[in-house]
């Protein structure tokens, strides 16, 4: 029966290692549809949203059924109940990487990022897959040690998010209301998307640690 | 041992419900606050946080001491799990309510909200404060015959959201980037706010009644 169980949490985990690599990738591209103004990359990235809605289908399913079947305590009720949660936050990574290439399609041809903040957002971007990343590996290794370089990306994703928002209230930004109105809810997207990800991560070391 | 899960479930419910009824009183006084720059009232919501924290530790005890000591299956079960997930999306609607005050007080002692889009901010916080009001009234009396109302708030809280970017990138905008950039980030906020209320009702009519 403990053997059961664990076979199934480990499997429940591998799920929402998955969840995350799907949310990290799907940021990635959104990102690269964003700043190529590729319209076909931005739709594959939104059409891909489907695929997760059935893999967070099959983790809510495996997670009630471990607490049907099994009834598990304690620890093992505690590692449930948080990746129930875990799902959650992943769930929402990915539709917040939706976010992006729904602003790129919305302003295709034009590209909705100028110039001078490209940089800021294709770092957001780059901060934000490997915030996904970490966020998967310390579901898999459990490895507590990893906080640190969350703490770092955590707020690396905070820094750029306060320079684009200075870049865009900037007396001398020449691009108008509109742009700035896409490049603030695109901040606001990758900013979320890395806040999802440090609470997975925060949780699992929660979890293993206790604090 | 039924009767004791289901008094318990009855006062998670309870609590569910009342962490609804903080995040629609923040909503509503958070709009206060934001419209008449009134900076006491904007940190006395941010402060009120604190509560919400306290309340949520108290639901996620309940819902785990209901799983770990009554094992639930079925229904019951599903009862339990849809609990965890509701708290998170109350909790997430207190903490977006705590957003507005922040950009009160960081702009105080100027309005952050220019006189022309007043009125769609207003509107956006009435019906945001509404829809926590109905989730809260869905989760204690389970009615399914809610969900009208809740599909018309929504859409309600679309269109203002819609009429809220529109007034922005009007070419007519006078008030700058600044102005623009925080209220694009007050439209999502009540937006956000909107979507976890109406989140949770759909749990509740869907847990009544399977659709």
């Amino acid at each position: 029966m403990r053997t059961a169980f664990h076979h199934r949490l480990g499997t429940l985990t591998e799920q929402l290692g998955a969840m995350c690599a799907m949310a990290g990738e799907a940021i990635g591209q959104a990102t690269v549809a964003l700043l190529n103004a590729d319209l076909a990359l931005a739709e594959r990235v939104i059409a891909g949203q489907e695929d997760v809605v059935a893999v967070n289908a099959r983790v809510e399913e495996n997670a009630f059924t471990l607490l049907a079947l099994q009834a598990p305590v304690a620890t093992d009720l505690r590692a449930v109940v948080s990746g129930i949660r875990i799902a959650t936050d992943a769930q929402r990574m990915r539709a917040l990487a939706v976010h992006v290439p729904e602003i790129a399609r919305m302003r295709h041809p034009r590209n909705a990022v100028p110039d001078d903040v490209r940089r800021h957002v294709a770092e957001m971007g780059e901060v934000a897959e490997q915030l996904a990343g970490v966020a998967r590996e310390v579901l898999l290794d459990q490895d507590p040690r990893r906080a640190a370089q969350i703490r770092r990306d955590d707020d690396a994703m905070d820094e750029l998010h306060h320079q684009l928002l200075a870049a865009l209230v900037d007396p001398g930004w020449p691009h108008g209301v509109a742009a700035a109105v896409d490049v603030t809810l695109l901040g606001r997207f990758y900013e979320r998307f890395a806040d999802h990800a440090v609470q997975i991560a925060r949780r699992v070391i929660f979890q293993a640690t206790g604090h």
